[in-house]
């Protein structure tokens, strides 16, 4: 909690629903778990439909709703800007608080294609220089249990990295009478299993071991091409209507690629795995040990040391939720895990964090950008065909 | 969230430490996620040092505070007190505030002796004529896995319970330099391991299978009975202060019993099994199935179901955070699992249900009660050497 | 495997059974894959009907067959005696055998008895003197995970032992119409769950801890207690003839006790856990760590050691199938796990190490008798309505 | 174990190292635990040195050593030829034994180049003109929870084939300093980790799908490129002996492809996983259902079965040791795992039965060689940089 006196930090959303349910409980709860050195206050919410923004505003806690974001970005007590729309109005959103001298807080992906998220990298590098930031949320990296991964990794706990095992695994359209969303539907959200959940290991990949992706190959199938039009539509599920429509995203995605460091490394994102809920998996092995994490078991890292005497190496279940782990001081006695929300929580309190002490937040927007080009890359060499695409090695 | 014009649950919280905490982060959630009959009103917390309780009340959100849980009590904007202070205090504070017209919802365990147990059920009763009304906090009832455990055993599932085997096992105390606190001084916490753990387990077990303990046979053990007086202390670590001080409460309780329904129970309480933080077990084993749960991996439960076919029949890995899953719906898509604290929210949405309805929430003082004698029931079994004791076998 | 010139040790089992299958297994196998300083010959298997031992010395690789044991265990080119009938018959053969001066090795439980295990005890005694000796087959101490956390414990790395936690859990009889066995005939079997499966996890508790217990309170329980006469009977399965017969042996068996340093132990043996097959658990906390088994995972120990840093402690999956650990060097390349059958082959292997060397094997007769030391008081302890029964503290 | 009069099978065997003593338990093991329609009888062990060859006789139960495997071939009591050699002479032999006359079970993978894959089928098909048969031994197909996965995927529980995952994971060239071997020469053993442990999981794939691979798209790498030279080696460790030597196979294998059915499919095989010992590990996703495998719990099979209610659905942990499961009835009572081992017992009674009855025993070398062309095809999308090759998609 932020100490009286503490200078505020005015806070405007954009969008409100599932994205905007987890970044509103992350404003109200941080300050209440941990010491900010700014104090936030939920301004204002934007959407389009004024009594559905109206109510979400009062349920999610937002002091006031506006219809227009260009509004809410003209706000005097907005000082951050949280876009959590769906990505094809990332772009457009994001540069237009930066130029308003607004911090930007983008959920992922950055943006649905190459060249918007360049142009976003461009007004962030541009506000920066005001003193304006501009972060990406790729929150999975807030989950104590990956802090702990790469703090082991960036420790030379594991050695030299030898492999990368990256896997997102849903199963919400195996049913071929799952019905449509906006989020199989190219215009809105840019690519399907790729860019929503691949872009997620893409990233903890890069974050894990401190390296990038240096060339990629890769495979987009879309398993069921059309699909019943909901009759209404919330969340991930929904009833059927009438009539069926086109899917025009990928259903999963298959690829392997190069580390800057000389390790290998393969991904895969789908939709289809029957009986997988959320399973993202990642597993690193070095040339000194290994670390594992899959989320269905999140408040857990598996860490092997190579160097333990030969009778008693394995891998190590280590219970993510001491004391001395990332963030968990905060929270709760050892052994009363955490849950999905709370890496949003993490979010806020090290963007706040980073806002009062002038630095640069991470992941930077150039970080996105640096994950749209895997994604563009992917999907180059699946247009082509399959084959490999190079990728520029240093970040921007 | 409640709608305009719900009517509003004034509440009151008397102390604020852990338990405060997470009590705390329940009332604030909870409106949030689900839609709620009364809009709870966080009135005032109570505790004895005036600069603490304050800088509380702020970070907790709490509108103001009180250095005196009577003063509290007294106040008319306080509809329900919520008893979250040691063992020891809260048979005084419950019965007080029942006899005050305001409901209770009051920690385990209910009481530290059966005395204080039966007056508070008395002073519930009495209350409940007039329609005010108690609960007791036996929270973990309230996690989804647990709740689908208990369907399932009521739903016939498992058929008639042959085996429950409970286990609470922590490690906080394995390193015999491990401070003191008022957790281990039996005059604030009652007993140890047993009251404070095994309280759970034994609620658990008999709430999983609906049935009741009729019996028990057990041991308590101090393994350390000299520890270093703590020179400062927070929750359940501190720095080692000047000299050492008696240990008056068990470090483990291990006891077997018979259920009502004919089947055998056996239950541990430690805090010293090296390497279980809060490792929670509960398995029930029926004539045609088995139900196992561990807290350690809080969103699964596993169910043997032996009509399944002898080839494929095997322990189900539900991953409970279906819409279809008790308390899910209102939370995140499947897969996106739930922490320690989300059981807190929902112990606040049973509650304030229930008394929007008029009807008695549960875990009602009786069944407090009915664990308060268990616990009893253990003790006096261990002082005489191990040997059975009856139980009553109606609740109350 | 011996190399020429090796003597030879004349085998002569009692018993074709399932214990007969697994022993002549080991025997066949146990000299192709260690350096034996004897070599067994596999000279006879002895049986009650002529045409079945004949088709089983065949099928099991005996020289020859005789329908007397005592026949058997007259014969000159028999050099040891392997016992593996049910536990009725076990102190009559093996006293004898001992008396004819043939080594023996008798399956467990020892004796269906105190009385006879201590006839046994003293038989073993008297033929020690001459050279001759006696093990009992607690094969399950032979498992590499089990041996590997016996010498864990021993070398200090768990530290003082506070808890053992050992269950036997199997599911054949959880179905009220599974059919009649001997082992469901007190007069055959002696005991049900306590004397068949318990036996094993009291050993195993006294086998890696090095201690032994020092008082035990127990519970047994026939949760069906008539079942179907079946028409044919062969393993564990059968078909349902016609009438009904009376299961006269424990369906479960639950107790706790003391281990002679000072920690808890509490055991439980059941045929009724539904969906647990053959789960024996063994789970051992002490002071600076602990060691985790389950049968079901039979190559896995997991292992917790308290001095790891507090970032990257957790349990330890060893998968002990490396060169370094016990047995394994015999066999396959890491990772190559072994069966249940494996367990057996060890046993011979340390046996004629033992025989060869003039060494008492273990688990001696005296370690047998222990056990059913402990089994007996829990039969005490329950009879009495539950009540603590101390066990005497030295072996024998 | 075959009844009296039935008909022998005379058996030699090619090479005796690590799959020389896996094939001889297997060859003694079969008849004590089946009923065999042939008696196998083990007439001659075949290798080079005279002396090491008549002591692996000896040790393994074979009745004579030769040091010429045209010799073996020549003798008339050798009914089948057991090839258990390097990958560089199995064409030659095999070849060879056919022509003879001899069944020929061949060790995978099939040969080291699709060249001489395509000799041996070209003269299996010629020999099975004349009823002698040909086997190729992908071990892995008999392990029971392999079978039954296969069935239940034949049996439509799964659902059309949406995504295959193989993993074949070990870590024993982690370590920059492990020593050559004839593993790592190019001229032995053909490829590295591609043929060595890929060969398997690419046949698992096809084997449990009933699909085969239309098309991949791979990578190899070789991390380590100079090894230390060993002064003795034996099985895959080994001491330092002095210089060091070039590494000219692959250390690790990534690849994508495509199955006949649509579905998708990702494969890597590598020594360097650090901590990963004989992690074979094969998911296969489809419309209904899902089977997953990891050979480190080898023993068990998971299944989800999405018609399961949406509470209960979850992946079923099989413990493939039911009578009902493959192979098993003939092994131990439920829950009594089998190991490693086992499945070359299995592969033997599979063989032999199919040579009883005049059946052409599976995998064939045609199935053999399609996995040798998917090798084959990895290599040179891996030699082109990155690039999709097709595969014929009829076997053969």
């Amino acid at each position: 909690m932020s100490a009286p006196g503490t200078p505020t930090l005015g806070v405007g959303m954009v969008g409100y629903s599932f994205m905007g349910a987890a970044h509103s409980q992350a404003w109200r709860t941080a300050p209440r778990f941990f010491d900010l050195p700014l104090a936030p206050r939920m301004r204002v919410v934007a959407g389009r439909n004024a009594d559905s923004v109206r109510a979400a505003a009062e349920r999610l806690g937002w002091d006031e709703s506006v219809t227009s974001w260009q509004e809410l970005i003209a706000r005097d007590d907005v000082d951050l800007v949280d876009v959590c729309t769906p990505g094809d109005t990332h772009a457009e959103i994001a540069v237009a608080a930066l130029q308003a001298g607004k911090h930007v807080l983008c959920e992922k992906p950055l943006a649905n294609s190459v060249a918007e998220a360049e142009a976003m990298v461009a007004a962030a590098e541009r506000a920066a220089a005001n003193g304006v930031q501009a972060m990406v949320g790729f929150t999975y990296r807030r989950v104590p249990a990956i802090q702990l991964a790469r703090r082991l990794v960036a420790d030379g706990r594991i050695g030299q990295v030898r492999h990368v095992r990256a896997q997102y695994l849903q199963d919400w359209l195996a049913d071929p009478q799952a019905p449509l969303s906006w989020r199989l539907d190219k215009s809105k959200a840019g690519s399907g299993a790729l860019g929503d959940i691949g872009a997620h290991v893409v990233d903890l990949a890069q974050f894990i071991t401190g390296e990038q992706l240096v060339g990629v190959n890769g495979l987009l199938e879309t398993f069921v091409r059309e699909r019943p039009v909901p009759a209404s539509f919330s969340g991930l599920s929904g009833e059927a209507g009438e009539g069926t429509g086109p899917v025009t995203v990928d259903d999963a995605a298959l690829f392997y690629g190069r580390m800057s460091g000389g390790g290998l490394a393969s991904f895969e994102a789908t939709r289809f795995a029957a009986g997988r809920k959320n399973a993202i998996r990642v597993e690193v092995n070095g040339s000194k040990g290994s670390v594992a994490f899959d989320f269905e078991d999140m408040n857990l890292l598996h860490f092997y040391d190579a160097s333990d005497d030969a009778t008693t190496a394995g891998f190590r279940r280590i219970v993510v939720t001491e004391p001395e782990h990332p963030y968990i001081g905060s929270w709760w006695p050892a052994g009363h895990g955490l849950g999905y929300e709370h890496a949003f929580t993490h979010q806020v309190v090290d963007l706040v964090g980073d806002l009062a002490a002038g630095r640069a937040p991470t992941p930077s927007f150039a970080d996105g950008l640096v994950v749209q080009r895997v994604l563009d890359a992917v999907e180059r060499s699946s247009d082509a065909g399959g084959g490999w695409v190079d990728l520029p090695t240093a970040a921007g």
